[in-house]
C-alpha cells in the first residue's frame, strides 16, 4: 500500500480537461500498488483510476505497459484500460510526474482462494498469453536469470544473517538454474506478478487481472510456474496439488503445454521461487523497521524452492499427462 | 492518511449481510482519516464508506458521533449518514474492530480555499452549531483548558528542544487562559476540527462536512475560533481579514454571535491556536523518523497564537461591528 504524492484539486481538474471523462465529483488516494501513486475518481461519468508513476517504473516502459492493457482488452481480457487523451495520447503528467487515467474494475481479490478459483486463475493466464500474441512492443524481463544474479550479489554478504548455510545454498542454484535454464520453450507477453492480490473476482467468477508493470517478454510455461508458486501453496508451506491440478487444467483448456513445457516445469518453478526469494530478501535486508511497509517473508519462497528442487516431474504439480 | 486493517472478503461479505446494502462490487482502502481505517465500497446499491475504529478512537464515544451524524442529516444538513443495520444499530463488529457503514459523499477538499468558500464555511459552521442544538447525547471536550494542561505536561520538558524559551512562553499562555478564559457563553455541539480536509466541495459549492471523531460540547465561538485559525492564515503565516470577514459573515448570516462572544473571540483563538499547538507538539516530539506519517510542524501554531496575543478586538478579524 502506498499514496506517495498528494494532488492539488485545480491540478487535477486541469488533468482532466484532456480527457473525455465527465465531471470530477471525488478523489481518493487508495491502498493499492507499491511502485505507484493510485487514486479511485468518480466522475459524472464512470469511476476511475488514477495512477502517478513514481521513481521505480522506468518511464521508458509506460508505453509497453499502457499499450499492453489496451491491447489486451482489445481482445477480450478483462484487465483496466487505459483512457486516451483528446490528442490520443495515454501517458499525461500530473503532480510533477507522468499519469495515466484508467477505467476501474469491479471486483475483489480473494484472500483465500480455493482450487475452483485456481483453475479460473489459469484459463485468464491462458488466454492472456494468447491475446498478447501479436502484441508488437517488446520488454525483455530484467527479473530473468541475469537479472537474479546481480540482485543476489546485493544481498550475498548478509544472506547467513536470514539462514545459517543460506549462501552456498543459493549460489549453487543459480550455478544449476544457469545450466539448466530451457533455450527454446514458447515465449510471449508474461504478466510475471499474478498474485492473488491482482486478479480479481465478483462470486467466484473471475472478473479481471490488473497490475501489469512487471509484464515482459520470457518464456509462456515460466508465468505458469510463476502462479503455481503464488496460488497453489497453503499457508503452513504445504502444495496443494488439487488446485494445481485445477490451475494446471484451466490453463491447459485454453493453451495446450507443449511436452518440452511440461519437462521444464520443474525448473522454471525453482527459478519463479528464486525470483521472489531473491527480491523478498533485499527488501528484507534494506528496509528499515518502522517504514510502515509489510515486509513479506522471504523464507516462503525458499521453502518453496527446496520443495521444487525434490520434484521428479511435472505430474507431482497434478498435471494430467 | 491509513490503513491499519485489511479485511478478508469473506468477513466484510459476511458483515453486510447485517445491513440493506445491495451486492458488493469492490472495495479500497482509503489515505482518509488518520484515528481509523477507511475503505470505499462500490455496491450495486450506492457507494459506501466503512469505517473500522482503530485503538484511538474511545469505544464509548462511538454512539455520540454516530448519532450526531444521524441527528445533524436528518435535519438538512449535508454530511455522511450511518446505515442502520437490520436490528437498527449503527455499529457493528469486523476484523475484531467496532465499524460503522457510511454514506459516501462526492465532493473534494479545498488545498488553496478561497474567500468566498470560508463564507460557504462559515454558515456550514452556524448551521451544524444550529442543527446540534436538539441533540441529546453529551461528550465533555477531552482537548479543553484541563486537557492542554495534561498534553503540555508530557512535552515540556523538551519543548525548548523546539524553539528556546518555549517553556516559559507556554506556561504564561496556559495561566493567562485559566484566568481569562469565558465562562457563560452560548455552548452546544461544535465539530472542533473543521479543517479544509473536513469540508468537501463540489465547484464553489460546499457539499458536505465530514469527519466528526472530534465533535463534543463547548462554547460554539470557539469552534469558529478554530476555523479562523484553520482558513484564514495564508502560507506564509499572514492573517487574510478578507477571508476572515467572509467566514464571519457567513457564519452569522445563520447565526448571529452575541456581544459577549464576540469580545472573547480573541481569547477563544489563543485557547484554539494552543490546542493544535499542543497536540502537534507532542506528535513532533513523539513520532519516529520515517514512520511515513507526515508531521505537522508545530510552529505554525505558534505563529498564530502569538498573533492573537496582540489583537485589541474582533474587528480586527473582519468582524463588522
Amino acid at each position: 500500500m502506498a499514496v506517495y504524492t498528494d494532488i492539488a484539486e485545480d491540478d487535477l481538474k486541469w488533468f482532466l480537461t484532456e480527457y473525455d471523462a465527465g465531471t470530477l465529483l471525488s478523489y481518493k488516494g487508495i491502498a493499492e500498488g507499491v511502485e505507484n501513486s493510485n487514486f479511485l475518481l468518480h466522475t459524472s461519468k464512470a469511476p476511475l483510476i488514477l495512477t502517478l508513476y513514481e521513481k521505480r517504473v522506468e518511464k521508458s516502459d509506460l508505453p509497453f505497459f499502457l499499450g499492453l492493457m489496451q491491447h489486451l482488452s482489445a481482445r477480450g481480457l478483462s484487465c483496466p484500460l487505459p483512457l486516451p487523451r483528446r490528442d490520443g495520447a495515454l501517458l499525461g503528467s500530473l503532480s510533477g510526474r507522468p499519469a495515466a487515467l484508467i477505467s476501474f474494475l469491479e471486483g475483489m481479490w480473494l484472500r483465500k482462494p480455493e482450487a475452483k478459483h485456481c483453475r479460473e486463475v489459469g484459463k485468464a493466464l491462458a488466454e492472456m498469453h494468447v491475446a498478447g500474441e501479436d502484441f508488437e512492443l517488446k520488454r525483455p524481463n530484467a527479473l530473468s536469470l541475469d537479472g537474479w544474479r546481480g540482485l543476489w550479489e546485493k544481498s550475498e554478504a548478509r544472506a547467513d544473517e536470514v539462514e545459517p548455510g543460506l549462501q552456498g545454498e543459493i549460489r549453487n542454484e543459480l550455478d544449476f538454474l544457469a545450466a539448466a535454464w530451457p533455450k527454446s520453450l514458447p515465449s510471449g507477453v508474461i504478466h510475471a506478478d499474478l498474485f492473488p492480490d491482482n486478479v480479481f473476482f465478483l462470486g467466484d467468477q473471475l472478473s479481471g487481472l490488473i497490475d501489469f508493470y512487471f509484464a515482459c517478454n520470457d518464456l509462456l510455461a515460466y508465468d505458469v510456474s510463476i502462479c503455481l508458486n503464488a496460488w497453489c501453496f497453503e499457508k503452513d508451506g504445504a502444495y496443494n496439488i488439487t488446485k494445481g491440478m485445477a490451475m494446471l487444467e484451466g490453463y491447459q483448456s485454453v493453451r495446450p503445454l507443449s511436452e518440452t513445457e511440461i519437462a521444464a516445469l520443474p525448473v522454471l518453478a525453482r527459478g519463479s521461487a528464486l525470483r521472489f526469494f531473491l527480491t523478498r530478501l533485499y527488501d528484507w535486508l534494506t528496509t528499515p523497521e518502522g517504514a510502515m511497509v509489510t515486509k513479506k517473508d522471504p523464507l516462503e519462497y525458499l521453502r518453496k524452492l527446496r520443495f521444487h528442487r525434490q520434484i521428479g516431474s511435472a505430474a507431482e504439480y497434478g498435471l494430467s499427462l
